[in-house]
């Protein structure tokens, strides 16, 4: 075995993906492998299809793909694209600006609206970017929970936009499917992108493309130019009986999403947003309790990652480096411009209360060996307090 | 935990992926989960880049995909090929026809050399081929293990047909990688790809493009079209310090391929290979032995998978089936026209002896069932005197 330091030590993860496992989980994948066409694999992966689409409240078809969510996400922009298509990205952060790059690689004519790190996407300027470039769009595409900044934006709002102008909105939801809510069919969203490793409790690799029958028709006039990305290609396989995956399928980590699936049912979806959404409360209490200023709106919404501004009289680079190398707690700090300048501690997935009283606990910590000034266990506390008002700690099921 | 039948029967698998993992590349899956950029993973992810290259036996950085091996084929056609760019497929066999199906996704004026399936592809031919389409093509394609019909082709002769044309070659080697040499460095061959799910006894979802200089240089001159299978964008990422890949990695599939190169390392390449060639010797013995025809030319490198015909009075299609669920060992039948008349041992990566003997087995066992006259233990016997001329029964060391 190779050496690997620190790997069996006592980790605590509150990053955006990876995210923590059940143990449930990873044991389903130490069970010996199946061949991808025997019986009992077949029944997981038939399972794993019915089940998706409770997740993304939808009646479509959810394509899966062997992929990191970027992989998911060029589905979109490669099916609905053809050079010379006028495309509209409205982005508010890095993972927003990643739709536009894609935009740009397969030869659209792109309108970018890009917001500042930290706003969200504004509906209004939105459909005022739209109407000024002539003609609608061939594809709209936006994020829902923007992971750089821990922005969520207003879907349903966005949905409104596109549907006035009659183009689909692909929603990047990698981050946000399973923590916040998201009504795919009830808000109109023709294709929603998701991945295996945030809320879906499994490692990262699998990737889901969640397609309307009118964005599958769009798709269908701009043939070429992909087939491992192809969603007709894909929803022919998984729609054949028995399903069939155009190409070998993650045989492992579609045995953990059956597992997780099936926990995500126990629990109930609704039940589960009401978990994030008190971890994120508890969070957002605690960061400001330590005299943090809070980074971005204040959104109801922004359950996935919380975001606090880092003092300027310390370096805030070391923050995330001293939690994880001297507590073993990771979290992120920002990214791009915004190094050193926030903490970002995301509680998407299988997480309970006492996550959130780990990380700030530790994020306590690292600042007072800074030198800030925070009250120990100011934060901890904060967060004891909404949990005890809210009659319970909340805890995954499973 | 969703009903599982017999999910936890005892199984024998001797499918050309997935293919059996061995139990300490099963555990360190099952170990906590590790943030991508965490540095106990950073160095998991530096060792497995370090030590792809020893596999593909080249000095070239292996770019690496969460994906099928089909992911890994497409990257190449999607960084080498425009629309309208000359392309050359080789064909003998279901996969690589998949070649000749991405040139066309993606535009390619495409001379696609079919051979009959069970033949190799003949160099002579290939050669032909391609000079009689005029100016040199864009890029040539071809299998080195033509897993649908358990041939390998001579990927040496045919890279020095390639070079005679000055055309990069670009070779499939999902399933012989580290089953049957290949010198890409020596033999001159552009692009090797590799899948994680044969002989690197890794679950699937992990996919390789081993790339070289010349052919990293052609694919600049062809931007666009790709951001995620994009060579270039990958290989900046991989060859930052630390390496950084340019998408969430596939974290636990990292992490068991960090266990299993080591355990290749620990064999040797040259004793794997002398592996493989002694289990192929012994499935071949084993199934004359029983009175079966083989499939294919009479190859000594046909070490990946072996196939036999499958005697005319009996419903061939019933023997796969049969040897699954009456006796628990899973093989492969034919696929497209030769359903029904052949049957697949794959033998590629964590096997040994004894697996042999177990198929061979259940492969006399089933055909005694439907009627076939078939000595019990004729083919197992054989494999044993194969295995005692060679001293010992063959197994994977780990």
């Amino acid at each position: 075995m190779p050496d690997s330091p620190k790997i069996f030590a006592k980790q605590y993860m509150l990053t955006a993906g990876p995210t923590p496992l059940p143990p449930r989980v990873s044991q389903v994948m130490a069970e010996p492998i199946l061949y991808h066409r025997a019986p009992a694999f077949v029944e997981v992966y038939r399972r794993v299809l019915e089940r998706l689409p409770e997740v993304f409240r939808t009646a479509n078809q959810v394509l899966c793909f062997a992929a990191s969510g970027s992989g998911a996400m060029e589905s979109a922009v490669a099916n609905l694209i053809a050079p010379g298509d006028r495309a509209v990205v409205a982005s508010c952060g890095k993972f927003g600006t990643r739709w536009a790059e894609l935009c740009e690689a397969y030869g659209a004519q792109l309108d970018h609206v890009a917001f500042e790190w930290g706003e969200r996407v504004d509906p209004e300027r939105l459909d005022a970017a739209i109407s000024a470039g002539g003609e609608p769009p061939r594809a709209i595409f936006v994020t829902q929970s923007e992971t750089s900044t821990g922005v969520v934006n207003d879907v349903r709002a966005l949905a409104e936009v596109a549907r006035a102008h009659g183009s689909p909105l692909c929603v990047d939801a990698i981050s946000g499917l399973g923590a916040v809510d998201l009504h795919q069919d009830e808000w109109g969203v023709d294709v929603v992108i998701g991945g295996s490793q945030k809320s879906l409790m499994c490692p990262p690799g699998l990737a889901f493309a969640s397609v309307s029958e009118r964005a599958l028709a769009v798709a269908s006039e701009r043939p070429g130019r992909r087939l491992y990305f192809d969603w007709q290609r894909t929803a022919e396989g998984q729609g054949q009986e028995p399903p069939n995956s155009a190409f070998t399928p993650a045989v492992t980590l579609f045995m953990g999403l059956d597992v997780a699936l099936e926990m995500i049912r126990d629990e109930g979806l609704d039940q589960i947003f009401a978990r994030h959404a008190l971890l994120a409360r508890a969070a957002r209490a605690g960061v400001e309790a330590m005299g943090l200023e809070r980074f971005g709106p204040d959104d109801p919404d922004a359950n996935v990652v919380t975001v606090a501004r880092l003092p300027e009289e310390i370096d805030g680079a070391r923050v995330p480096k001293l939690m994880r190398d001297r507590y073993g707690v990771t979290v992120a700090g920002g990214q791009a411009h915004l190094k050193g300048k926030i903490v970002r501690i995301a509680h998407c997935g299988y997480y309970g209360g006492f996550d959130i009283v780990v990380a700030l606990s530790a994020l306590e910590m690292a600042l007072r060996d800074l030198g800030a000034e925070v009250d120990a266990g100011a934060g901890a506390g904060a967060a004891q307090r909404v949990f005890a008002e809210s009659g319970a700690v909340p805890q995954p099921v499973g």
